[in-house]
């Protein structure tokens, strides 16, 4: 995440509308897809309730649209900041064992069956989806990164 | 890997010479990048030696360049193929403990004052390295992936 903050903060409001690639997303929509993401991320874990399933729809069911009506740049990075905050204080809280036990994307008898299907697994899979799209979000630099 | 697989494999020879967006690596580099990085990871790791340490020049320390020579299609994916084949039956012989150790690119003192510093962490920041690109890879397609 902090990998992902660098990135994010390195681009002005402006640069914010830019699309990744031609006619790809941009970087307001995958800001508010991560954060949409990590808020729904606690109750995939099991430990919190999301703070704006509203924005499930615009985030996470729809594709960036350019005629949609976002939030504002402010108003997305104070929800940024404020899902993360309070996921690091939940993940502070969560003993080893807890870690290993099912998350509540899958029935107890699944979890049964595969007991790698963990929350850490969750956890593992969420830094993996960060680091897709912050593939994409460096894009926008004007230097070639590897 | 099987995702990363799967995007690649999605691509005509042709479309492995597209760059991802105007002006950034084309799919071959990051291909041949990957392949040769986990050449290296056997080293990293401390399990076995790279097969070919004369990729890293054109792969790791020089960005794409549409003038050098890169080798065919055809040799990069049977590098590939030999490189994850060879990673996975070394993986299937590391025990829990093993993964735990020390990696080859700190120091036992480092390690004492730091042991997450392990091997699993160096597997698991390259998954995260993989899915990255795999996010810029994507951009390729027609359609806007989330």
């Amino acid at each position: 995440m902090a990998r992902a903050e660098k990135a994010f903060n390195s681009y002005s409001d402006t640069a914010f509308y830019t699309h990744v690639a031609p006619g790809k997303n941009r970087i307001v929509y995958i800001y508010g897809h991560l954060a949409t993401y990590h808020d729904a991320l606690k109750e995939t874990l099991g430990v919190g309730k999301r703070s704006r399933p509203d924005l499930a729809a615009l985030f996470l069911q729809d594709p960036d649209n350019i005629l949609a009506e976002y939030p504002s740049l402010i108003e997305l990075k104070s929800f940024w900041n404020n899902v993360h905050t309070e996921l690091n204080e939940l993940f502070a809280t969560l003993s080893a064992v807890e870690w290993f036990k099912r998350h509540n994307a899958m029935t107890d008898e699944d979890f049964m069956k595969d007991p790698s299907r963990n929350r850490l697994a969750v956890l593992l899979n969420r830094a993996n989806h960060v680091a897709y799209h912050v593939g994409q979000v460096v894009l926008v630099k004007p230097e070639n990164p590897v």
